[in-house]
């Protein structure tokens, strides 16, 4: 899948013992082993219960945080938050988590989807007068939260009051004085699973994070529900009015987590693996080799490879250190335009019949390179096998597709696919076999592939979800 | 005068002809002219009337604007700020112009003083939601100029409205897409004066700021009035309810301003050879030379040497290097505690009758350092000459004097004085004295000196003052 | 493998058309593909013919040129160095290429390899007044250069001189005002290879930065042979007294070489699938899946998983964003102490019988804790195949293997190593079947497996190697 | 005179107790006192006796030794360098001190002055094989030092034969493990300072680097001797063969020295008001003010105002904050162009005759300007004071004044430079009248302002001065 491709984030929190002063180091380590979801900027708030204690930068989890300012974000308690910004370099007042500091009250929030409201409700809060700070569609809690109607309820209920205004994907890190809350939107879009090591409890986006730090994996934030972890334990706020349907993203099986994790509770790899032989039932042809491109396409590749008896091979080669400088040199001709962060072995490809198993295909230039390059280092036969249907509509819960027009599969069947990345054959996975490995198929979200919105978009919102970002202020 | 002495800051604003877009040079040189006044963060927004673009940061003029930042702020008019940030060097957040983003409108803010009834207004807009993101006191004009109940109103309007109900001492520099707008408060504390070249409109704390870009010196925004600049020329919106009392900051004369400014229309320079003058003739001592403590105390010095004919010596020498990230040693004992921004000359001092003239004196601890020094260099008198009163009192109106318990004339008589700084003889210019220069000496402020404060303040909004800052929040 | 593993650095040279003024971003492309063979410090120094242009510090390549830098590298001929340094951070004196400039003449070298005669030339050259400025063996070839006794002689005869002098391991790129030399030793030890495309020619480490580029593989400078490109072509200076024994690094294809180089002429990764499948015939065992040890025992493991038909699986995921600042959090009990950079996934690992494959053992504690991680998460049982040979012996020509103490094979047999790390089984592959790929397996240095050092190493030289570097200066 | 004058450097050497460990502080507060000597790049070298620990860097002292850096240079001697480098900013390799390493030996040096045979050595040295890595002339002294030859000598003794091999102006410090010493040419040039405080000794290019750290200065170094400081005290090699003729640098005087500083065992200060009154005898003109162009025609224009009882004021405003990375605006036309650094006070100006005392003129544009602006400002009349003799020769010995071509008084006669700088009158101070303060007139070099070189200087010499440079490397 294209590089292009966005995540909007990573949540990871925690709440142990008073006595525990660095829980910003679990936290730390916890991120990073979800760095994945959100690799353009990074923070942390920790409390010892009377101190909010933050950092926050645009980059890698591992140069924001150099050791001497994680030594000094002393708590027992606190959020993470990975983010993928959309808005360039200079934005790191959108980096989360977000602080809200108001009335001897502080907050602090970190968020991981899309709302489809907020453009509505940030207009109508500012015809209230309210003023908003920072360009996400995160913000919109913080008047929710201070609205002095509910003032006189306590944290919770604001909260439940606040997210029950919200349509959309959410699943929310929320932080007061006394606890971290989490909470899953009523759909459950979003993954949010709760972990346990020595009576601390955790929250994060993927289990990877709970193997990571050598925790538990407990069970996930239900959707609609809010749990509460303060000293007294962890407490469930379970959904009141659960959702007519839940809808969970299917795509974090597809591309975004970690073949270790399980999301929604079952393991990614595993899942992958059926998708690779299924697609190999659906899409069989005669080859030499089976391979993959790295990473993202591993795991089906194998999957391929063991159902098809077709033997695997690493034809592509994965250079690991492209960093946030990184310059593309410009390539002039067709000739040169090979990919810098996947090369291909010439020795594995030489006269071969190839099927090369990638994860998606969203835009199609990218999978038309690695097509051309295998071809030019004398590739046989290149057939393409892709790990999910093919991609016909744009996500409005959090995934940053592009339009359906710039969709391959939005505008193009799969023989005028094949013809444009030039491979000899192309077979989808089937929507079936997609949800062919889990028990509870209609509680995924298909949207992307069939158009199928679980929460209703209309056009306003939709236009909203563009309009957050400033076009009247520029920072130099 | 101790370095400890704080300035809120210094404004520099511009409206220029649509087809300059490289007015932000020129702020610029402006601001770099202006420097003194405030020299821990800059800032400057510029607009074309379309988009509004910043830069600011931590830091003086000449670091925080790179050639390659300047270059990117296009626009023909725009607005300027330095700053004494009084919250550590993190506090990128606090550092002027302000920008707030409100329902399709954008508004810059650059503000000089200090607003009493800062912490009430934000207390009440915060009991009736609003969410504030700064600890200035600056920011509280936001919800004044958004609130619903005047959104059909115009912009000025509005502006009329939010500058009515501020209390205390404010020159602010106003930035909408249409026009800059520079307004001061009815008793017209702090200093901003209007300036033209070219048919390009000026305004800036000091006329320096003029002679530096080439421009002329028109007049000084009246207390109470509003001028704005936009497209169409300069337009004035005159003070509506005249305060019963003009009350301008006598201390400008005194400390802050540049000797080639004029403040209020009369020029620096000129005031303190007058009030040097003065103090030789209230404190007349027969001594060998007068040496300044430079530079605030070089115009009086000479003031002083004209009017006793007593000859002026340079016995002090500024070091021109001190940076921001200058480490002072650790001096262990009282023979080594050498200022290293002043040293004194052995070869100027030693067997001499010496008249040292500052400009003020606050807390005590660098003048008994200085005569300490002098003493050892083998002077054989010292006499100290102040050209300003004893400072008694503490000022809410922007100057970041210590308590009345730490200046040293808050708890001591004059003779205490002399017996703690260890002077052979010390005399302070008297109150009359100071005023002399004037021809409305009742339209001055001079609260730090008497106590009498022409705007009531009381505890609980000088509390107040202090708890703008957050005590909740850590920003590492 | 341990990440403890060093390898010396990695060159690229190109000669181009004087018209092609920007051939340091073909450099550049280059040397990211050989990023990992030094990942500390990198430089490119590049020429019109009149001038030299050299950028070099600490760091990534991607970090370490920007565009802007790269955009003032003029020039149509250069070389390029990646580079392992041993003396932490502020060493950048001792990043490559290193410049010469003497009597008007000036110099670039890069090198690959260690000079076991470096200390001792050292030391001849400076009693003879010669001073050293920096602390790599590579400097010693400049006195060689400058050697008045030869300044009548040509720049190559002087080159040939200087270069038969050296004793051990170097791949050099020479660069003068005129051409690119490329040099290998008589032994062959370290690789070099030629690429070209559209009559510009190439020097290379690897072959996979002719891929990247778009090259063609030539063929390799040959052991003591000296190729030179310039505005003429390409020249050959045979090897005058070839070496009586070729002595190829063998542990280029064990870990150092990407899977897509060709190496002396033969595929790596080719080479890796023959040596898992020797291993699985040498040392079977009944298990339930086969699973590499990410990335370096990727290829290994294919093979063993082929010539065993026990299935492959990814049971260790790779973390891909470990930085250079990157802390590595404490972990006080055994229990915590997971690898940041490869973490197991539970799913595969639960209940199985597993054969890790990896690719070499140095020191053993790695994998004593990966084996560790494995049965906390679950697995039946844990066999260890090792892609080598047990290392017993130190390098002298470039690896930086610890002592033959610290080095687990050094003082262990097979069996306490397997005890040591707690693995039900190990294996190591025989140095037949190492060697075993090759028609020429006479043509290896096998010295870290069997001590059978090609070129003889005195002991005051082998103190030599570790006393180049300063005990006398701190650079702070 | 004009910011454009450069200055070579400034020196501060200490050797203390053993027990002192922070003596990196001590040198750290010398140095900045003598920072206007050289503000370009900075540098530290201390030595516990068994390492040395250095830090350098491009820029100011208050920059270069973050505190962190300071408390690393642990050590109980050392010396320290402020440099102006003539290449640019990324010339690092040629801030001082230079370090020496060979042999098992050590050496530090740092250097003010400029040696007129460096060219003529280097070339010699190279031949013979020496390799030199900076462009700045003293590293010449190496191989000097290194000379095989006097390998057998003790270090003092191969200090002298190396000093005795150089021509031209040199005030060193030369550090190895043992001791720090301190040499002056034959000719004492350059100033060097004896320094003392409770046992510990001190060295420094002026005098005013002692009373900031409180240290007594006991005597210069003579010209030709050697001074060592070790750890059983002071010793002096004495000028063995003293040089014909002493010819200390007289603009020492004129520009370079801080007023406070003692120079050649006079204060600079009363050398200047001495300077300034005979320039009032010599040339005395009838008018209403005499203002000083700051800072360095402070103190004559006081002598000056005492002499012809014209009263002094304060006409020019200098402003304190100019970075480095200042950008200065262009001015597009000569209405605006307005000197950033220093401002006219038209409150001073207007309507007056003025007399301006600068301390020199080099090229003439600067006071040709500023006389511009004084006339803008309404100046009657304005007379120019300078307060030494016309520049007419360049000086090989430190000095970095223009050719003869571009000096304004080696190609005018005094009324035409009169009409250049469209003055009233001006004057300039005789030669026998800068000479007068001195009882030993006989020993100043004047050969900037008469062509008396007192050490020859050979054409080739003299082109070699600008050789060194390399114009081979450009580092990027």
């Amino acid at each position: 899948m294209e590089t292009s491709k966005k995540e909007s984030c990573g949540l990871f929190g925690a709440f142990g013992k008073p006595e525990t002063e660095d829980m910003a180091t679990t936290i730390y380590t916890g991120l990073f082993s979800i760095q994945h979801r959100g690799q353009e900027g990074a923070g942390i708030v920790v409390s010892d219960g009377t101190k909010f204690r933050r950092c926050k930068d645009i980059g890698l989890v591992s140069n924001v945080f150099p050791e001497k300012k994680l030594n000094e974000l002393i708590g027992h308690f606190g959020i993470g938050h990975v983010r993928y910004s959309t808005t360039g370099s200079n934005c790191i007042k959108n980096v989360q988590p977000l602080i809200l500091e108001h009335d001897n009250e502080i907050w602090a929030i970190a968020h991981n989807g899309n709302l489809i409201n907020a453009h509505a409700l940030r207009q109508s809060y500012q015809k209230a007068g309210s003023i908003f700070q920072t360009t996400t569609d995160s913000e919109v809690l913080f008047p929710l939260l201070t609205n002095p109607k509910f003032k006189h309820q306590l944290c919770q209920e604001r909260v439940i009051n606040a997210l029950n205004k919200l349509k959309g994907a959410f699943s929310f890190l929320i932080m007061t004085k006394n606890c971290v809350m989490a909470a899953r939107d009523p759909n459950g879009f979003k993954p949010l699973a709760i972990g346990k090591k020595d009576n601390v409890w955790f929250f994060a986006s993927e289990t990877c994070a709970f193997i990571q730090i050598g925790a538990d994996y407990i069970r996930d934030v239900e959707p609609g529900e809010i749990v509460i972890a303060d000293n007294t334990g962890l407490h469930s706020i379970p959904a009141k009015t659960p959702s007519s349907r839940i809808s969970q993203c299917i795509f974090e099986y597809i591309y975004f987590a970690r073949p270790d994790s399980k999301i929604f509770t079952k393991n990614v790899h595993s899942v992958r693996l059926i998708h690779g032989k299924l697609l190999a039932k659906e899409h069989p042809v005669e080859a030499d080799i089976v391979m993959p491109v790295p990473s993202s396409g591993d795991s089906a590749a194998l999957g391929y490879s063991r159902e098809s008896n077709i033997p695997l091979d690493y034809g592509f080669i994965r250079n690991h250190y492209i960093g946030r400088t990184f310059i593309m040199p410009e390539t002039n001709t067709r000739e040169t335009s090979v990919d810098m962060k996947i090369l291909a072995n010439p020795e594995v490809i030489k006269g071969k019949r190839i099927i090369v198993v990638d994860d998606s295909i969203v835009r199609g230039n990218t999978s038309r390179h690695r097509v051309s390059h295998l071809r030019r280092l004398g590739a046989k036969e290149v057939h393409m096998r892709i790990a999910c249907s093919p991609i016909t509509h744009p996500c409005f819960y959090g995934i940053d597709f592009p339009t359906k027009n710039e969709l391959i599969a939005g505008i193009h069947d799969i023989n005028t696919i094949r013809k444009l990345i030039e491979v000899d054959s192309l077979g989808y996975l089937s929507l079936n076999g997609m949800l062919s490995p889990f028990d509870d198929p209609e509680n995924f979200c298909t949207a992307c592939f069939n158009g199928d919105y679980p929460v209703p978009v209309d056009s306003t919102e939709i236009n909203g979800k563009y309009t957050l970002e400033s076009n009247q202020l520029i920072e130099i």
